[in-house]
């Protein structure tokens, strides 16, 4: 069976090892929305190994950490469903109390027309920067002493 | 500010250690439906230690463990959002491709009637057997070689 982020790289590439790698969703409802994608395909967190599941958690902090010193949004949102594409991936949202869907999920009834939420108006960082955040949180959190 | 997870358990007791505790969910849509809710006051996941984030993912890959044993799920679903209870909890969610809301999250809009579920045919374990296998589960894994 074909699996689209075995095909695709899932969006634009800000970070990637050996094991996985992030992408930039580049939704104009979330800007800073990224994804953290595992290279292998597999459906599960406990299918990796727990090393392995330790290193996805850190790429997703390390995510967490830069969208949090970046885009300064009230709350993130981490989810893992693989319910359509069953291949380990996860969401990693900064959210804003005024955003679309605040405070339900993304994935929820939208709270308020995309108009009257102000998100357009933040000043979101370049993809660059976050994928510079990531080096250098990452850089450290791969090789911890 | 009041916080409802600092005041009630969340749900019934599963599991509890001195940084965090496992509870049953008891959504009669979704058996099997536990958290891990963190013990201290804490909005994000990086806001914890990153010792105490590791061992936070060791319970919830526990539960993810425990219930793809004695669940058997089509799919696990993973979700730290704080929106709402903004105190760090991990939502984890035995998923079956003819529940209410599959392939959406069961935040998502409701796919099916409840009536034309099977979930409730299903042979859901007790409380007693999850809570058996994440004292056992986290036995190991909260003292790793």
């Amino acid at each position: 069976m074909s699996c689209e982020l075995c095909e695709t790289l899932g969006g634009q590439l800000l970070w990637q090892d050996a094991r996985a790698r992030v992408v930039w969703v580049d939704d104009p409802l979330y800007p800073g929305f990224c994804r953290v994608i595992w290279s292998e395909h597999q459906r599960e967190m406990t299918d990796l190994s727990p090393a392995d599941r330790a290193h996805c958690m850190r790429i997703v902090f390390a995510v967490e950490a830069a969208l949090r010193d970046h885009v300064k949004p009230d709350k993130i949102n981490l989810a893992s469903f693989g319910n359509m594409v069953s291949h380990v991936h996860w969401h990693v949202i900064p959210r804003f109390h005024d955003d679309p869907h605040f405070p339900q999920s993304i994935w929820g009834v939208q709270q308020r027309p995309v108009n009257d939420s102000s998100c357009s108006e933040r000043s979101i960082p370049s993809m660059n920067t976050i994928a510079a955040a990531l080096t250098q949180l990452l850089r450290v959190a791969s090789h911890p002493k």
